[in-house]
């Protein structure tokens, strides 16, 4: 009997709520992330430091809308859980994140993105971003615009008014980008593009055009601002790959069409902005075993439902991350209920994720890392990464054997010749 | 012990929990409007067809950001309400609404009076609204338009970005405005008028001013109008005061600085929308009752904390709508807890209030009574009412002795002449 009560001394039952849609339709529905958790559970069980912690893992549904806050209500009203993974979804994570900071629950996500999550002193205290918001996306786009000396944008990307994934994403850039002259336009989803109405702003503007919208309409605008030989040097044409998936814009110019040949030419102008990938050894052990499962889904129309997306692989690490923390946390003797403490030692932290380093931030953001991508072999109209940029100490790095001319804006206007002399006037 | 037993089968208990703030700068802070609430329970006491029931009311903290949805997530735990009265606050009702009525809790509040709210088939089943909400004032706006041929409209106004009064405001009549030219202009909260910015806006277009901000504001604008002799006819200007207060714009000119005089003539172009309002012999007790709560509690730096605003006689209304919709409810054998009958019998229906008749359209929205003051005497330099509007039926009736010619725009382009042979054709 003294064994027993010593064994259930130092087991922690930890209560984890996972809020994952069990819809398909979405990048991080259960289907697809739920063996992600699953997997750094088990992990989790192997290693000795946190046999003292059985992790319990509910997954509830979310829809997006205001699912999941009813649920956590419902549950908590019974027993509040020691951690919530997720939403991904900004409207519903906002809620849930409200409640749990109020709780004083650590709430970590691969999602809620927005740049209005970075206000964690009062309603988003708890919440820790284990995938690089919109904001640090921003940053990539920051760097090139100082660095070329780009002075004008044009954000072009479609708008659903559900989720809203391209609005928030060109918000983010949106707040990273000074001293830069913009202008947005805004597509409706479902409404067919309207090219001559975007391409006269483009040429109105002696514009950096950054997009976010689907692959299709990508390339469609490409092809028209080519054939009206927009594409020739006097402007800059980006589009962002969001979440490691291809479903915002994969830069892809290959349809099996007619057009193929001239999306191939139009698409030599494109960059793409996307996470920049790393591959260990045991991170081909886990994406394995993640399109096993996923294959047991049986997901419909899905080519790429077997990746690992961003979200695939935050989840996970967000389980290591919140174990590491709730380790040290308990080891200085806090209670597991005590999310302050925990959720601090998830911040300002690097740590070995499942693909790479991850390293959060003092604000409990993760540094994005980011590759541009970008036509490198015009024949045979293949990509490579062109530049890489690293989030943790701010570097933008091209590549070997990539000019910097292939970043000029040809027709901008030359800025004021600097003036070399020190000043002694105030404050300059 | 049967009497007993009869006694206690018959009394039902009705918790009501009322999101009210403590702090007293508020409108409908819970000194103000709480003891309109007391007030209606006191006669429901008295009232023979509700001795079944006792109404229990429970004042809970609204902070106008997440403190009543925390509240009632906290309270719901233990026992669920039955009735909740409140918040005000649109983002703060938005939250609360949305819990309850996926709990099936009736709400009825004299606030949440944006637009979004009056979707009420999913999100905000459960929501009554007690006061006419920024929509239905937009209908008196719909209503000249159409009357007096205008056709195109600036909408200035304070946004503070955070209760957003009236920007919520002017969003209810931009909804109601269709097939007018609109322009908005907001105005920063605590940032100085830039009077010639807005006058530029003013003669770019041929436009009717419709004003949300407070009555300083509006004052110096109408005096700087005034001196560019804007106000001589080719333009109108509104404002709105909202919630029987004269915290936003009462259309006062008098301040008793140098400017008087100059403002006194500038008024004679101003047109005022109100609530329309009524008096009765019951009201006029209501009133120095609530007069002496209010003294009570003791207000600093406020002139009329002691009037009945719109809150103050929506509160005390609520608790009797309820009342008789609980009491139909139960009669027909349904249970305090179904929420969705109570709410029903609250819609489409006209009761006796406090002040007057009060009559709730079909979806839950109360139909609005407006006037329009305006200065009759321009030496005086006094107002009355020189139009009602009747939400009930539509109608928009100018008064005896007011002639329409005060309201034709001069400048406008005329439209084309009316063809008045009667038309065989479809519709028409």
């Amino acid at each position: 009997a003294a064994l027993v009560q010593a064994v259930a001394d130092v087991t922690e039952n930890i209560e984890v709520l996972a809020f994952l849609p069990q819809n398909n339709s979405y990048l991080f529905s259960s289907a697809r992330v739920a063996p992600a958790v699953l997997y750094a559970q088990r992990r989790l069980e192997a290693d000795a430091r946190f046999s003292g912690f059985r992790f319990n893992v509910h997954f509830e549904d979310s829809d997006c809308v205001n699912g999941a806050m009813f649920a956590l209500v419902e549950r908590a009203c019974a027993r509040k859980p020691h951690l919530i993974l997720g939403p991904v979804c900004e409207y519903e994570a906002a809620a849930v994140v409200r409640l749990a900071s109020h709780w004083n629950v650590p709430v970590v996500s691969a999602g809620a993105l927005a740049a209005g999550f970075s206000k964690k002193k009062t309603e988003y205290a708890q919440l820790t971003r284990i995938a690089p918001s919109y904001v640090k996306m921003g940053e990539i786009f920051a760097a090139m615009f100082e660095r070329f000396d780009w002075r004008s944008a044009l954000l072009v990307y479609e708008d659903d008014r559900q989720e809203r994934n391209c609005f928030f994403t060109l918000e983010g850039i949106y707040h990273m980008l000074h001293d830069v002259d913009m202008k947005t336009y805004p597509l409706d989803d479902g409404v067919a593009l309207d090219t001559d109405k975007v391409l006269q702003n483009i040429v109105d503007t002696e514009a950096v055009v950054i997009m976010c919208m689907p692959a299709e309409k990508i390339r469609e605008l490409m092809l028209a601002a080519h054939a009206r030989q927009l594409t020739g040097g006097n402007h800059m044409f980006f589009n962002v790959d969001l979440f490691n998936a291809s479903s915002y814009g994969n830069g892809s110019w290959k349809k099996g069409d007619k057009h193929d040949n001239n999306a191939k030419q139009a698409f030599a102008f494109l960059n793409t902005v996307t996470l920049l990938r790393t591959v260990k050894p045991e991170f081909e052990v886990f994406s394995e075993e993640m399109k096993a499962s996923v294959k047991k889904a049986e997901f419909q129309d899905c080519n790429d439902c077997a990746d690992v997306n961003m979200f695939v692989e935050g989840f996970h690490d967000a389980v290591l991350l919140y174990a590491i923390a709730l380790y040290e946390a308990t080891k200085h003797g806090y209670s597991k209920r005590n999310g302050t403490e925990i959720t601090s030692r998830m911040w300002n932290r690097t740590f070995e994720g499942i693909a790479g380093p991850v390293s959060i931030d003092e604000n409990g953001d993760r540094n994005g890392d980011f590759s541009l991508i970008a036509m490198t072999n015009t024949s045979s109209g293949t990509y490579e990464a062109v530049a890489n940029y690293f989030g943790g100490n701010g570097s933008f790095q091209l590549l070997p054997g990539i000019s910097a001319d292939r970043f000029t804006l040809k027709g901008q206007r030359k800025p004021p010749p600097e003036i070399t002399e020190k000043s002694c006037g105030l404050g300059v």
